[in-house]
Formats: structure tokens, C-alpha cells, sequence
């Protein structure tokens, strides 16, 4: 699953076990970054809780410009740009989910200026992209694009954190190997059957 | 001191100007990145929380088989690649008085093969390099440089996440235009005169 | 389907058309490749002789020492490397069926190094990425290092070959807007159900 | 005068034989490319039906709205951008030859924006050389310049496909070591003689 | 003090000892460029020479539109991004002492986007920077926007030429491993103390 | 013949004209560049007697372990690399010349990797490439490399004080538009008529 062998999920601390259970529950599985980082608790707790500010905005108290989607769109595509094989796979599957369009991850993994998403979000993702590989390079001109498609300056933070964050994410897996759940690559790519 | 507004002292939650105000006592001014986080509290807790856990490892009970100065290095060489103003000089600041060298972080900001630091450092710079600008090549090979210089896979693992930490943190200070306390530029550059 | 109208199936010369209801026959659908190419017949004809005289060395009367699906794991990966979204696509769903390997595409596509191949199949891919991004520094060495893993000098002929010929089909692609069929995204995921 | 053997003429198939022959009438000597490939039939035919229906379109009932000229400009522009010695000496010599200007092929091949052509033929190589590098950022912006130069839309695909073409072309002859024949670097440098 | 080694200053011809000696003087100490560069009078003659006329245009009775500062600034960014210890950390002395700006050295050599610097100032060390790395591509909006600054032609001249001048320099002492002396971290960082 | 008008030759400062008259009565022509550079007579001179320190080594009392081939070979390949029309074309010329091979300027500025050149030339270019293009990554194993082909380090030195002043030169051409002369571009190429 990675080069660093991962704890078992009875050794793990209890805040942390809860945390893994809820999510085994819920997908049906345990996405490996869970366990892979869980080795060291206290950057596990960093790691979910800057991840759950800026990904589930709604459980720290803010409102967030940006959909759910939007904010996966953003993870995949620099995640892409950073060739990380876990964040991908694992967030491109959660991105067909959230948009319910089954090629959309795909195309912005490949190329995000051919993907079938609207011009506001194209704009999104150039910004991420400058945000991924040129950071120093961002300026006034940058924000009054984003502001012409609707961007607030809350929202351009947004997009800026996620990239950042992600970029810390696509360091830790590819460095250390981490490899993701068979199960994400198929999710989302067919429609579910109704009962 | 950057794009967004800071938010007052005065007007943080609890737990964040107590450590405000304390590392104020400490280095006799507050970096600006302890206020230019805060604007968003969940984030700036998630932030400090893993800079802790990595940088100050023994306040969550680890130990480090890298040295305070050396973690110091990782920071300052890494910032430098990615034109991070902010993390350069700050951490720079850092590095110096912590390897009681002044000239070493003005070395290894431009070019840390020139530095007069250890072959060892140089490895361990080496592949922090790596982490930062092209992770997904990281493979075996590396390891075994490292491992061959005495570092272990926990060493190993502390490099790697120091650079991708501060890989988030010096997107974040980019894209916000944050600026370096003046203080900082020149701590540690003159012997401090004895009482 | 491109920037360019495509001509339709009836209007086309008799033998392109035979091809692609051949083609349409045993895929289902006819790739949009087919039909954007053919608006200027002769580059169709000679583009397909190049394809197959590649890609199914059997119908020329040679043979190749990759399989179908190492084939496939050159075009998908160097597709990749040039952003094509048809390409990728497009072959990643043919090397899912050839090698039987849900995952594989996916994990060429994004990075090489971290797929679940074998060390010469990694490789044969060091070398086809080099062909595709700097094919002058190609030198004896890398003659070498194939020859090592079992490639003789036809093999690696092949592996030029094919690199090269996408590399143009890429570049067609991307110039002009050409869009996978949504067909291709799901093949060979999920296993076809046994009748 | 590669790294593969080449057939001996008496050994060609027939097709090719005359082809050969036709050119070796023409020229004086037979271009390498034409037996270097010949070990391979199958590609041979594919890539010269491919090569006259880009560069001689009259063979194939079509006309272009490029020059001979500038299509050889295009050719040992991007050829020049892929480091590839035989395509930049032979073509070059043809552009030389075409466009009767003596200086035209180093002055493209060293760096086409101080050559002396004209600003249509800059942009048109501005386009050419966009495709051969980062063919996956083509945007409508660049179909505009190119329109406001005169280019319709199908000699826009003249020019991607013919450095589409050429990038193929120099790939198979920089991974062979194909060295252009010595007639190819003087031809058309000095005017010829009136009898 | 490098690879090389330097000579004595009493080995030195008389013309160079006699600047060496003036240098010392004035400095307090003697850079290590004059004695690295002295094994070859010839060249240690024509660099000095062809230094002050850039840099101390007055001395062969010229003006410049520059500042001595702002040529410092030139000489600062365009060495750090060559990533030249020596030329980074001896011109960011000079730098800070004729600008008076204890912080100005290290922002420009980190990021001059981000220095506290004018408009024009920025103008100049982009276009510096452009010379610096891809000068092939300088063209008439180039020089639109620096007149638009308010530089004239004489003015470009000296970024140009000042920029090349120093490309030559990083590159010399990069490959030699010069070292800048320690003195010149300090300069310039600390008000000087009045009497 | 560039962007900077040149003076007239009986303008010229008195030692500027007799260097520039003897040229023309050697070579038949005034090359632009001591027109083009002589409107500030002393970075003229400077240049020129840089120039001729490092070219004409004889000529400053010193002896080079570098035919005059290889380093005009040197300066053909780094100008080609910096994209520089006039030095390629006039440099290309003088290589020719002096290694009374047709070919070679061409093969090298193209592709040194493929030039019919010795083993050790190609690893003197290949230094002279890396101090072109990353001079700050040079390092003891190319010193070891260069000296398993036999050259010393005063050997050494020429390469890169070669390569770096041209890469001056280099970037005064480019950005200031000097043109070849035409004669060059022929020069060399045809074996001289025997009387």
C-alpha cells in the first residue's frame, strides 16, 4: 500500500480509530491515506483537520463560493500537474461523484483546457495551475480575472489553499509511495442502479 | 503585510492570541504569518498544529534524528526554489541563529551545493529538492543515497514532509503577498554582544 | 466532436468507408478519429497504414516482440506527456482489454514509474518518454539498457516508432479539439458479464 | 549513415525501388531517409504517402494555401526546435532552394524571429512552433492571429499537420542516428551558374 | 576562496596590485574576484574594464539613465536567478548601501515581483530578467513598455548590457567556486553608527 | 543591421578604426559586430580585448591546450543553445574554417551530440553546455570527467570562460538585433579553388 508500513486499525489512537471506522462506514472501505499517515498521529490530526477546513468548509463554520465539485475539480487537476497517482484516482473518483459527470475528471487530469466544464471554471483551474507550479509569479492581474468570472477574494483563497494543500498532499504520497484503493478507480464512472 | 486583511489581536479567538501573545514574548514581535492565517481559525489551527508536529517534533513526543538547524535548512532551501519571499527570510532568520552560522542561509537560498555545510546536509538538501520540484521521480535509488549518509526512513520522512509542508506554506504566503517581519532579515547575521 | 466538421459516413470514398463500418461493427461506435481525419482522404489512408502498419504488425507480415498491450502502454503513456485527451482515453480503454488490468491505464497515464508493470515494461517506457520529449539525447547507453531487459534492436525500433507516431496523432488531436468518444472512459474497467 | 542497417537499392521492393530511383534521377544522390526507412516497407509507404500529402498536396488533387516555401520554413523551424540534425540540414536546403534565399534556413533554424520573412510567416511559425511544443494549449486565440494574417482555417491545418508530420519524422532520425547526406548542407547557398 | 588558486598580491603585475591595493583601501578588505580572476592579467584587465565602463560609466566619461543603485539591482536579481553565490551576496552588499534599503537585496534576489520597489524599478528587472534568461525573445513590446517607463534606448542598452556583463561573471564564478567573502553578508544591513 | 544605429567608420575612435580597418583588409568585410558595439568605444574595447584574451590566447603571451577549432566549436554550440543568430552564423564560419571540415558548424549547433567530432570534443561541449545552461550544477565529477579526457584544469578554464563570454555576447546580439553579414553564412562551405 506504501513504502512506510501502516498501522493496524485496533493499534490506532482512538480519536483516530473513530474517525477511520466513520469513513470505512460510509465508503465502504479505508482510503489508504487514512492509514498510510496514521503512523504519526499528530500529523494525522494536522493533515484531516486542514483538510476538513478547506474541503468540508461547512464543518469549521464557513461557507464556501466554490462547490463540492469545484473543490475536487481543483484537487485533481493540480494533483494531475504533480503526476501524484493517489490523489488522482481517489479525488477524480470523488469529483465524477459530486458533478455526476462521469468524464469530467478524466478530462481535467489530461488536460483541463479541453474538459467539458464551464469558462468560470477554466478559469478556476488556470489560477490553480499558476497557484501549483509558478506561485511567485501571481499578481493583481491574476485576482481581476477571477474577479470578472465572479470570484470573490474569499472564494481566490479558496482555490489557493486547495492547491496548496494538495500539493503538500501529492508530496507525501508519490515520496512515500502510497497507492490508491483499487476500488476509487471505477467509482462514479458508471450511474448507479436504481432499487 | 499582505493582500488580506489581518485580523487585530485583540479580536482572535482564545487559543490563538494566547499563542500569539506568547510568541511575541518570545521573539519580541509576531511574524506576520501568526496573523495573516488567523483571518481563518480553523485553518490557522490545523496550520500550526502540523508546523509543530514537524518542526518542534518533541512537543507532540517524537524524537528527530535531524537537528533543529537542519530542519531549518530544509525550509530555507526549498522556499528559495519555489521564490517564497516570506519562508526565505524568515526561516532564514531561524537557520542562522540555530546553526550559530550566519552566512549559511544566504548560501543555501542561492545555491546549496556551495554551502559550507556537511556532504550529509547536501544529501539531505538534495533530496528535499526533489520533493519539492519533481516528487513523482522520487524512487529507491534515493533512499539509498540517504540511507548510505545515515539518515533512516524516519529521517527520511521528516524531510519529506517538511518540504511539502513548507511547499503549502510557500504558496500560501505567495499567492497572499505576505510580507517578512523587517526583523527577520537581519537576526542572526551579528554575534550577539555579550552582558 | 472537433473543430473541424467531419464529414458524414455516407459522403465518404468507398474504401474509408469501408473501414469504418468495419471499425463501427466490432466497436459498437465509430471512434471519432475515423471521421475527422477523413476530410482530407489521403492523410486518412497514409495515417492508418502508418497506425497499423504499427499497431497490428501481423497485417503487414511482421512481428513484434511487445505485445498488443505493451504497445498500447506506449501510446497511452506518452499521450500522456503530450496532455491528449483523445489519446489517452482512446488507448488507455484499449490497453484495459488487451492486459486484462482495470488499473493500468490509469496508473501509465498519470505516472510510469508507480503502474503495476514489470521492471521491463518500466523500462521500455523510460526510453518511449524520452523518444517523446527529447529524442536528440537518445545515445548508446539507452540502447543498452533495453538490451539488457530483453529488447533487441527491432523492439526498440518499434517502441521509437510508436512514440512517434502518436506524437503526431497528439499533436492532431490537440490542435484540433478532437474529443474521445464517452464510450472509451468506461472500457475495460468493470468485467463484461459472462452470458 | 544510421544506427540500423540500411537495404541495398537492387534489394527495395519495386514500388520503392522506383521511387528511389526516381529521386536519385532527380537529385543527383538518394537521401538517406528514403533507404533508411526502406528495412521496413510497410512504414516506408505509409510515410511517404503521408509526407506528399502534406508537402506536394497537388499529388493528392489538393491545393494549399501555404508556398512551397513556406512549408519547408515550418518544416526546419520545428525540426530546429527538436534538435533533429538530418530533417534541419535536408529541408533546410530545400527552403533554400524554394524560396531562392540563401540565408533563410540558418536564419528559421537558429531563431525565426529574427529572420527575414515576413510577419504572416512569423505568426504562421509562431503557431508551428506552439504545436511542436505544447501542442495541448492551442486555443482559439491562436486560430484568431492567424485568421487576422490571412490563414484560413485549412492552411491553419497545414501548418499543424506538417510539423505534426515532421515531429514523427524527427524522432524516427534522432533515436536512429540518421545523418543527413553531405550534398543536403551546401545546396542552394550559392546561385548556380548560367550555362 | 575557489577552485583556482589566486596569487599573491605581491605577484601581482603592477597595474593590478595597484587596483587591488586602491580596492583594499577603500573596502577594508579585498573581494575575492580580484584575486581569483588575477592568474590571467589579460582577462582580469578586460573584465575590470569592461566592468566599470557598465557600472561607473562616469569613469569613461559617460552618463547613464540608471541609478548606481538600480544597477546594483540588475546585477542582484539576474544573478540569483544563474544562482551565483558570489555575485548574489557581494552586489546585494553594494546594493544595500547605495539604496539605503537594508531589505531591498534579499527581495530581489528571492522574488522582485514582491520587492519594495517602484513600478519602473519592476519594469526594468523583468526585462533584465528576459535577457537574463530567453534574451532571443526580446522583441519591439519590449522596448514599448520600458519607454513607456520612461527608459530611453541608451537606458536598455545598460539593463542589457549589464545583465550580459554579469551572466558572464555568475558563470565564471559558479564554475570555479568563488566564494564571496564573509564581509559582504553584513554590508549595508545595520545603520552605521555616526561618530 | 541591428536596432542601435552604428557609426561610420571614419567616426570611429582612432584605435577602434585601425582594429577595424585591419579586419576588413583580412576578412574583406567589417563584421557588424565591431560596427555594431562601437558607439561606446569602451565596452569596445573591453569586449575586444576580452575576446582576444581568450581567442587569440598567443596574442596576450599565453599558450591554450584548445585548438582554435575547438574553441570556436565551443562558442558555435552555446550560441546555438542561447539561440543566437549573429554568432552561430559568424562563429559557425571561423569553425569551418579553421577545422577545415564543412560540416561541423552545422552538426554542433543543431545536435553536438551527433557531430562528427571526437569523443573528447563531444565532452568538452558537453561542459560547455552545462556552464551555459546551469553553470551553478557544475561540479568535481565534470572536472573528473574533463580530465579523463586529458584536459587540464587551465584547459577547463578556457571552456567555461569561453562559453560565458559569449554567452555576453550572445545576449548583446539578440537584444540589440545585430545582424550577420552575409558573407558568413557561405564562408567555409566550398573548398577553395586551387590557382
Amino acid at each position: 500500500m506504501s513504502r512506510y508500513p501502516a498501522p493496524e486499525i485496533q493499534d490506532l489512537p482512538d480519536d483516530i480509530r473513530a474517525k477511520v471506522l466513520e469513513v470505512q462506514e460510509k465508503a465502504g472501505f479505508v482510503p489508504h491515506v487514512f492509514l498510510a499517515l496514521a503512523r504519526r498521529p499528530a500529523e494525522w490530526r494536522a493533515f484531516f483537520a486542514y483538510h476538513d477546513a478547506l474541503m468540508t468548509p461547512e464543518t469549521v463554520g464557513r461557507e464556501s463560493g466554490l462547490t463540492k465539485g469545484e473543490r475536487e475539480m481543483i484537487v485533481t487537476t493540480t494533483s494531475a500537474a504533480n503526476h501524484c497517482l493517489y490523489c488522482v484516482v481517489a479525488h477524480g473518483a470523488i469529483l465524477r461523484i459530486y458533478e455526476k459527470k462521469p468524464l469530467v475528471a478524466d478530462q481535467v487530469a489530461i488536460n483541463h483546457r479541453k474538459a467539458d466544464i464551464s469558462a468560470r471554471q477554466k478559469a478556476m483551474l488556470d489560477f490553480a495551475m499558476k497557484v501549483c507550479l509558478k506561485s511567485h509569479e501571481v499578481e493583481d492581474a491574476d485576482f481581476a480575472v477571477l474577479h470578472a468570472h465572479g470570484f470573490n477574494d474569499e472564494d481566490i483563497w479558496d482555490i489557493a489553499a486547495i492547491t496548496a494543500f494538495f500539493g503538500l498532499s501529492n508530496r507525501m504520497a508519490s515520496f512515500s509511495n502510497m497507492m490508491p484503493n483499487p476500488e476509487f478507480y471505477v467509482m462514479g464512472r458508471v450511474p448507479k442502479e436504481k432499487k
